[in-house]
């Protein structure tokens, strides 16, 4: 089967969108990782795609509900939905080592609630698998199912619409395979925003953002996903929910919360309805400085707990720190002016963070950031102004694009994230940092393992690290330990085993940490409600049924 | 068997903590709602408690577990724990009219979480009925069970205590009988706060604001209790759980939520962790007149959407404007010279309102009481000035004391709550005051209704109703014709059932239509899953198995 070079399958970006390596980000890297052999990814027709296992009966029952353009068989389209955006998809797709096992069978792709239901009922009868297909951005093996049984790719690029829009109350009712970016140019249009900003953005769906508790760049002001999430329609093997009413309730449990989260293992979300905001008018971005990671820590602490916390709120390590000036920080003469400025303030050395105030006047943002800086002042932050906080913002979706550029180098790179108390949460970055370090430097590799605090509640905060590597003969397995390792990191220091990535496959050795061996027979128990023929996202939340 | 007089049986408060009635109220009531004839309370000693159905075995086992000490059936204590504070509670207590078979067998005092499994084990086991019971304040009928089969209620006097407090991280974790003034008592030494102060703050506990999604006074600022509780730990007949790590997380459904609302029927918690403030400073409470309630509700809205909340926001509507100043407000010819400062500023007939910021700096407190100001200026509020405001904190509690009064003076008095959009708050509350003046003003009798807004969201409000009415012949039949108009009435306007009561078997018939269908099969396929044999709080929920 031909299958186009260029196309998305190994990589975020497509030209003309690639991020270079400046001089001086080279030179970093090759300085501390070494320069190892570039890595193309391999022309996708060298890609196995075996033949769908869905008989002709089945397609046709299929069409039948659907619509014939409804579903494909195309070994393009098919394994366009065989895989996320992890590092270990990225490298098995670059590779061309795919699992003819892990292509789906069919593309599936029903245009309303209805359809949804009826392809669920069938699949169900019928023991087909179902594996929901929003953005395909999971990093954590969310939509990456192998399997001996037939199975379809559930994609909704046709249920892409607002369904409605509440003015009054500020809500917007979606169908779940809207992208941020389509949604955000409707709202916009209108004077409002969802303002929910993960690195993401450009290709994530709300149904995938509702189904993985996704957080955005911004959710310490605009909360995270599950926060902003008002009512949802969930078709199941076991029947339809219509969940949440109105801005709050009492009554009983918040069932909303099973499916929210439930990566398509429980239902599959037909409509999300969405807090939204007035669109701010005025914004302030600035970057700062911290003589230390501790002060920079204190500080965005009592920020929160003081309640003055900025919108956007990250605070780098050393680690990131450093590579960030060293690659995107001013150069040469300015450079060393820059250096001695920040000796001269006594923050050389110290932890680099922006702070995004947004708005609907400039004396509201102004007031909020004069409360905020009056209460860091004890930690002695200087200011970078607002120039770096600018910079920040513009180039806030360029990971993605810059870890095709490294993996081309023959780089490996990852992130992965956690959250704790604040009581806690040096003793968890020290624990991830050292093992995902410890692991990845062998073999004469030195691994580069930075952090930054992302997102800031009142009672801790999160931590988001990348790790940079050199790759090794076998990259997939050369991660594999490194990530076990920093799980393992995680779940003894007491940090949740994911922040705003889900579980999918990857995390489900860990899951039985965070929720306890009744808390799993909870989950098994539930999706014995739900989908008693297990045919939903199999391996997913609930696997050793 | 001898139960002793004066006891809070039948009353919220005991001398001497009456509320009186001034004579303004006394006169306005009399001219609204006519003079009924005095309705005392008989005395305890003619409630009939039958004997416990519990045989010396099962006491036996029960005592083993808990020790003698915890394990109670004398009639006093029993009757103590046999029901709520709901009008129909006390009305049922005042008339001596108990069902013998609505007291429970025997109060059961547990020392520990393991000693709660073990009851729940044993239970389970024997087929003995358990409701959790926490301060009894419950106004749905939550801890109001009637059954053949042996029941104990599980009291919590001595799981009472503060585990820990993370200072750092700003967390507290308390056992589950512990009561909002002790627990402030505690942290309010170390300068933090929980700030959850509802109208049954003096003798509700933290384990039943958690069973029931409570919210307080100031929870547009402090966040309802479900929001506030960082993990749980609970006991089930299926086993125990340990719910929530640090502060958020996207490791799956949010099991927390099965629980939390879960009123007894699901597990009993036995561990909260909370999170707490520190404690304000300094704060800001003041009276408002907007000229009318659409005016004052399109405030209120736009403080919610454009971010400027005060911490505590109400809002009365026309009625209870009305009631407030005719009973409590200024009189004879400083009444006069209000009046005409009300004509003055163009808000006489209006709605009041009264806003509390709290914080730690009078300049922050300033700023944002100013911003709201800015924002609520084309609504055209007036201040009434602190003295309104602090006036109505001296008396937040005052409301049940009132009603003690209010019953023995022959009236009936409830209140109920509901939330919804702002697009459809003025239809809820007309279709809900409508539905209680009709229900409640027949054979001569004249109701009044009144509503104020009480916890502001982006996108909606609550509403909390309160009727008052002379009794009939027979009230508890009166109130429950208006009640069930009243929940038919919310249901059909799109309101939640409960914003912050919960459901208890009260608001059971009304469920499904808030859940659906597939909801109440989900909430018995949960139930069946962590309570097998039915034991605990039986009818709530899930009680059509």
């Amino acid at each position: 089967m031909a299958l186009a070079t260029g196309t998305r399958f190994a990589r975020w970006g497509t030209p003309p969108h690639p991020v270079g390596l400046s001089a001086a980000a080279e030179s970093f890297l090759t300085d501390r990782l070494g320069d190892p052999r570039p890595a193309p990814a391999r022309p996708a027709r060298d890609i196995a795609v075996g033949s769908p296992r869905l008989g002709a009966a089945d397609l046709d029952r299929l069409s039948a509900l659907v619509g014939a353009d409804g579903v494909s068989t195309d070994a393009a389209d098919r394994l366009g939905h065989a895989a996320g955006c992890s590092l270990t998809d990225y490298l098995t797709l670059r590779r061309a080592e795919v699992d003819p096992a892990a292509v789906p069978d069919a593309v599936v792709r029903p245009a309303s609630h209805d359809q949804v239901r009826d392809v669920l009922s069938l699949c169900a009868n019928e023991h087909v698998l179902v594996v929901p297909y929003g953005g395909g951005t999971s990093v954590v093996g969310g939509v990456t199912a192998t399997s001996d049984r037939p199975r379809i790719a559930l994609a909704f690029d046709r249920m892409a619409e607002v369904l409605d829009i509440d003015e009054d109350s500020m809500t917007v009712t979606v169908q779940p395979g809207i992208t941020g970016p389509v949604l955000e140019r409707i709202l916009q249009a209108r004077g409002l925003t969802w303002g929910h900003l993960p690195q993401s953005w450009e290709r994530a769906t709300i149904g995938g953002y509702a189904a993985t508790r996704s957080a955005g760049q911004a959710s310490t002001g605009y909360g995270r996903s599950d926060e902003m999430i008002e009512s949802l329609r969930v078709a199941t093997p076991m029947g339809d929910l219509s969940l949440g009413r109105g801005p709050a309730s009492a009554a009983g449990p918040d069932l909303r919360q099973l499916f929210i989260g439930s990566e398509g293992a429980f239902g599959v979300i037909t409509e999300v309805s969405l807090r939204v905001r007035h669109l701010p008018t005025t914004s302030r971005y600035e970057g700062l400085m911290f003589p230390s990671y501790e002060s920079g820590v204190a500080a965005f602490r009592d920020l929160a707990q003081y309640r003055a916390t900025a919108d956007v709120m990250r605070l780098s390590d050393v680690p990131e720190t450093t590579a960030t000036l060293a690659m995107s920080g001013p150069q040469g003469r300015t450079g060393q002016v820059f250096d001695r400025y920040l000796e001269f303030r006594n923050v050389a050395g110290g932890c680099m963070a922006i702070l995004g105030w947004e708005g609907y006047s400039k004396r509201v943002v102004a007031a909020r950031r004069s409360a905020a800086w009056a209460i860091m002042k004890d930690h002695k932050p200087v200011s970078l102004g607002s120039s770096v906080g600018n910079s920040w913002r513009r180039h806030r979706y360029d990971g993605p694009y810059l870890r095709d550029t490294l993996l081309d180098r023959g780089y490996i790179v990852e992130t992965l994230e956690t959250a704790t108390h604040w009581s806690g949460i040096h003793r968890l970055r020290d624990a991830v940092s050292g093992a995902l370090t410890q692991q990845l430097s062998r073999d004469g590799r030195r691994a580069y393992v930075m952090s930054h605090i992302s997102h800031v509640y009142e009672t801790g905060a999160s931590l988001y690290f990348t790790a940079i590597v050199a790759s090794a003969p076998d990259p997939v397995a050369q991660w594999a330990v490194a990530k076990a390792a920093a799980m393992d990191a995680i779940v003894a220091a007491d940090g949740t085993i994911t922040h705003h990535h889900a579980v999918g496959r990857d995390h489900m050795p860990w899951l039985e940490a965070e929720v306890g061996l009744e808390g799993m027979r909870l989950l098994r128990g539930i999706k014995g409600l739900v989908d008693p023929q297990g045919v939903l996202n199999p391996g997913v939340l609930a696997s050793d049924r």
